[in-house]
């Protein structure tokens, strides 16, 4: 079988690698339909969080049930199932709290950039569909294994409610995705922050209502200016950047929320900014598994297309050449067929 | 009229001011029926927070209204009368919002360790009681004009509710006063960290179920062997400091509420920890005014007895001393009576 490596700085590899067999009894082997590469595979790729040594790369995965292991009891073979990044038993106290992404248990699946894929937690990570899907509906099902299930974290946390106004910080494919959800849960205006006039688009097919150009300083007193001086109810913060944190605390009004997803990097929070900005922090890796159900039935009835998101799909064996678009922003996310 | 006035480091005198007076329409002037001393007047007591000229002190009050302003309709010469220590009109949107210690015309009320005092936007701060209480219950109205309604908002900022675990980082007033609003709000396990024997007591007397008396990492794994390894569903951070605040994050479970209240002082919060720490976090000035009406109605029919922990009662010219006390951590809180 062969799978992607991250040897260093840019340095992407496909490559044979060892087939994945079941180890546990609880252990799933699928076959990827789709893959694709995550805002957060760039950070090693660009040496911003360096690697040691070769690093099989991919967290995002959909595909077929090809071997399960003797007490999976929730999955079988032949069936087309869907994943989280991290992988939970749902049944420790953290998963039934619907904390799946803190399961005492949690493995961070890391090798899914490849044609088979070994599933551990099985049972508690995986998610079957009614049936196999049709070709063009994977894309969607993809996105479900993190990036799609991010975005509506992203809202869920910054408890974006029927009516309100709601801000989103990044447009990377999760910021448009958290647009697509708070559309969904039935935000009342929705501001999305670009500079990319593609993305802008796909933002307002998604729902935005406005869109802000300004960053930092000058976007906080755009919002503002947007919302008659108070802020906006709910701040979706999808980036990671401290400039990205502070524009969404800054955008929130006094008592507002604040959903971030982005994993931090360099962030440092002052306590009395906080403090006084008055606003509801909560956010963290996206408790994927929570929601798949529900959202597995949006994307099957056709209600909610999040597949848009993926402007490149390549051949997994140019998977090089799709972390390549994404670094220097010519895709925005990029869907990989092994 | 004489008032309290820091002048330094450990320098409060007792002095003659000019008598306050009505100088808008929406003023109140109330004469004090007793003040006290705050945790937070501590700061620049011990000059952890500088002053650069003389400051008259002192945030607490309730008393009797002496006169109003032309356009004050809520309340009215003789009746008794509690007020924020945040200044409200109770109109604006972050009013509307119930977040009056963000209103966008707060006054921060800085001069009332004294014997009489301006009241701005006295509609939007005071709230009268039914009648004019009896000595014996002024102790506990004075507490909702801060130090109560700070420890009420922290155990509704981190979510507290009936049956679930709730842990309060702090045995100052605050804390304590966290512990009874836990209580009061059907939690059903209290966990005061505490290391003073009389503030044990006093938790214990307003619900605390345990005792953990070990802090920083020592203490969190006390947390988490109390609770099986999952942490608390709430924590209340009445504290301000960085040990404080890194006690509340590893306390609580993840998807479980942080509320903090104490100001914080030098508190840098790591992104990425808090990120996968997967709590929330909510705090900030409390907005007291919110929860006025409804404490009122709980101390006039004697539900709850916040004025216990008032363990020293002084004249308001022993102001001096009553500050040293503190300081020197021999009372809980100073009571003040002009």
């Amino acid at each position: 079988m062969k799978g992607t490596v991250l040897y260093g700085p840019r340095d992407i590899r496909f490559e044979e690698r060892d087939d994945p067999k079941i180890i546990k009894p609880t252990d799933a082997i699928i076959r990827i339909s789709a893959t694709c590469v995550c805002g957060s595979d760039l950070w090693p790729y660009r040496g911003l969080q360096p690697v040691s040594e070769p690093t099989p790369m991919g967290h995002e995965y959909c595909g077929i049930v090809e071997e399960v292991g003797s007490a999976v009891r929730s999955v079988k073979p032949g069936q087309f199932v869907i994943g989280s990044f991290a992988t939970s038993d749902n049944t420790c106290p953290h998963c039934q709290a619907v904390y799946q992404s803190s399961c005492l248990d949690r493995e961070w699946m890391l090798r899914a950039q490849a044609s088979v894929l070994r599933v551990p937690h099985a049972d508690g990570t995986l998610v079957a569909t009614p049936a196999v899907p049709s070709k063009d509906m994977i894309p969607s099902l993809l996105t479900l294994s993190d990036v799609m299930g991010t975005g509506w974290f992203a809202a869920v946390a910054a408890d974006v409610k029927p009516g309100k106004t709601v801000a989103v910080v990044g447009d990377g494919a999760v910021g448009l995705l958290g647009v697509l959800s708070a559309k969904q849960m039935g935000a009342g205006r929705i501001i999305a922050m670009s500079r990319h006039e593609k993305r802008q688009k796909l933002a307002r097919e998604f729902g935005a209502t406005d869109i802000v150009t300004e960053r930092g300083d000058e976007g906080v007193a755009r919002i503002k200016e947007l919302t008659k001086g108070i802020g906006a109810d709910s701040v979706l913060e999808c980036v990671g950047t401290q400039e990205s944190m502070m524009q969404a605390i800054g955008s929130t009004r006094p008592g507002g929320s604040i959903g971030y997803v982005g994993v931090p990097h360099g962030v440092e929070l002052d306590g009395q900014q906080l403090f006084f900005s008055h606003v509801r922090l909560h956010g963290g890796p996206a408790p994927v598994r929570r929601f798949l159900p529900d959202l597995i039935d949006l994307v099957w009835k056709e209600k909610i297309n999040p597949g848009k998101v993926f402007d490149l799909t390549l051949p997994l064996d140019q998977v090089a050449e799709g972390y390549r678009a994404m670094d220097e922003r010519r895709a925005i996310k990029t869907l990989l067929r092994p």
